[in-house]
């Protein structure tokens, strides 16, 4: 479904509806083998899986549109627990691209009094998340963008030279020497790279295709596998700089930074290497060892977040990544779980009866406690 | 979409939002138009456009799924109003077919103390719905299934002939003789007549095709366009009467029924005919007269009361329709408008604080007030 923009309505249908029991099915499976009672559960919230996305829609022919699967009612219903899904489409209700999602939580969990701080996701796309310090509006002042490929085209030159990408390096594709002129000829032909930030991209640019594309031009020029790997790894990483500084704040300004890597990407240690020799004086971590959220998690607390936020009709506020009808908005559905009326009785009690819905105040912060070990 | 279930999911994803905006336009539209501010407004329900249901899957090789089109996180940012969506889905989620939908409301519309009530629903397709009386179960007894066809295969021989179906008659199209022969044929044949209920079915089978053979039949033993609407029109009638006597009580039971009509076929006087006489003994009446709820507002009336039962977080029973995991369910998925929490607070306090959210008794009546004109 995902390679191809075909599978007729009844066969969505289906996967919707067969994705929503298996999220159901593991979240009892979880729940047992954490000693966690489903009953107890208020929230669940689930982002579904994305088969299309329609973000930078042809003014007056297009709609921002989404479809995910993984159908929320599903969950809710096997579970008992009332549940929170679609969070794109009520972010692209609002005009904002339905992607990337994860902009607060990144704020809240990594923002400074005085310093910026950068997140770098590299999933199999990197999105870069600018939280400037508390001093210059914080929160508030968030900004973050797709930059391009993560480790999806990488990914794909392992499958194709007979390995299985994973969290471990292959040995016999390290140390390869970039292919410099086809890095330049990437960069130079780059549509994506060019739009303004708001943007967003997936595999439908940076993908199996692409990647096919690449290893040919490298194979024209005499490159082994470990060349045609270096010069994927340099064309990822010269996309992630070059963004950065393309819309982003000063070379000064990202050198006095906080970066914070996290997704999947982190363990490649040639594109980490280069991110760092790009900018040597910022200080570097990753979300695991300054948050305690590890680098595969980040997902699953955003969603949880926002169902909370959804349940409790805070808005999501994410003020410079949108040409918004209304600034925020509330995102996200939510299917009633049985004990639904208390888990709004306990929504409505939550800051304060007294204050009325009015004065819920925003979330400001996020602290992520950890199970002793 | 409809016709052939060939849709690509990005197509399809661009529908949803698009019917989603179209939606909200209208919303608007009529609400000006009645002088109603919307802002007002605490809930609105949608039940969409269904473009594909599986209602009775292959045990162990299908899910109960449907997609239902028209957005309601849009609707919900458009208007600002919460909306609540996707009925159907949880429905089927506790195991029912996701149709047919009003079997609560036409209860509490038509529910009586002592008499049979059977609400027979002549759409495209034909529901019947059985009422019984308040001292035998009244609405936690109720049972409806759908029969078979209503006026779309008439309404393909109208288009066949030439003429536009509508709620006027086509006086050449009256007054033809019924092909027994055809009409004991099709019966006979008719697979989905013997589906013991609960069952639910849609154009897949009682559509246009079926419809071209029936003409084709017709005109094969020399029946002229009247004659052809006659037989299409008893073979309508007779599955009905058929199955309201196969399935539902007896006749002497029916014929001491209060018999209400409702949905386009009202106006069909020969279907009509056919109904009253085939139970002459009964008390016939129409919804709107009934009731006060028009013949094609009984949906609206419906989705919007499932829509506070959803806030409410009280289950739309059905208790004899179903194979149900939890024997009742909360149907529908709310996108919080910009009052949430306001409506959350009102939600909390209907039926008295004090009980808090276990104590919430179910509708028991349902009363239509309309503006004096």
């Amino acid at each position: 479904m995902l390679r191809e923009d075909a599978a007729p309505p009844s066969v969505m249908s289906q996967m919707d509806a067969e994705m929503g029991h298996t999220f159901a099915d593991a979240i009892h499976i979880f729940a047992h083998k954490h000693g966690i009672a489903v009953d107890d559960i208020d929230l669940i919230g689930s982002g579904g899986q994305l088969i299309t996305l329609t973000s930078t829609p042809v003014q007056g022919k297009h709609y921002r549109s989404n479809m995910c699967l993984g159908e929320g009612a599903i969950i809710s219903a096997k579970t008992g627990v009332t549940t929170v899904s679609d969070y794109r489409t009520a972010e692209q209700a609002v005009g904002r691209q339905g992607a990337p999602l994860f902009a607060y939580l990144v704020g809240l969990l990594l923002h400074h009094p005085t310093r910026l701080q950068i997140c770098i996701t590299i999933g199999g796309i990197t999105t870069v998340c600018f939280v400037p310090p508390d001093n210059k509006g914080g929160i508030d002042a968030i900004y973050d963008w797709d930059t391009g490929p993560g480790t999806v085209m990488i990914d794909c030159a392992y499958r194709q030279f007979g390995y299985e990408p994973g969290i471990d390096e292959i040995p016999a594709l390290l140390n390869g020497k970039v292919c410099h002129e086809v890095v330049e000829e990437l960069l130079k032909n780059d549509e994506f790279l060019k739009i303004r930030p708001p943007k967003t991209t997936a595999m439908e640019i940076y993908g199996n295709k692409m990647a096919q594309n690449i290893i040919t031009m490298c194979a024209t020029r005499g490159c082994s596998p470990a060349d045609t790997i270096a010069t994927l790894t340099r064309f990822t990483s010269a996309t992630i700089v070059s963004q950065m500084l393309t819309f982003g704040p000063s070379r000064a300004a990202i050198s006095n930074a906080d970066i914070v890597f996290d997704g999947r990407g982190i363990y490649n240690s040639v594109l980490i290497a280069d991110l760092r020799h790009e900018f040597p004086d910022a200080k570097f971590s990753d979300m695991k060892t300054r948050t305690g959220v590890p680098s595969n998690g980040k997902k699953a607390v955003g969603f949880a977040m926002q169902a909370m936020e959804a349940l409790l009709g805070r808005a999501v506020s994410v003020t410079t990544n949108a040409d918004a009808r209304r600034p925020n908005t509330i995102t996200g559905k939510l299917s009633p779980g049985v004990r639904w009326r208390e888990v709004m009785e306990k929504s409505v009690a939550f800051g304060g009866r007294d204050r009325g819905w009015e004065g819920l105040p925003e979330a400001r912060q996020l602290v992520v406690l950890q199970k002793p070990t």
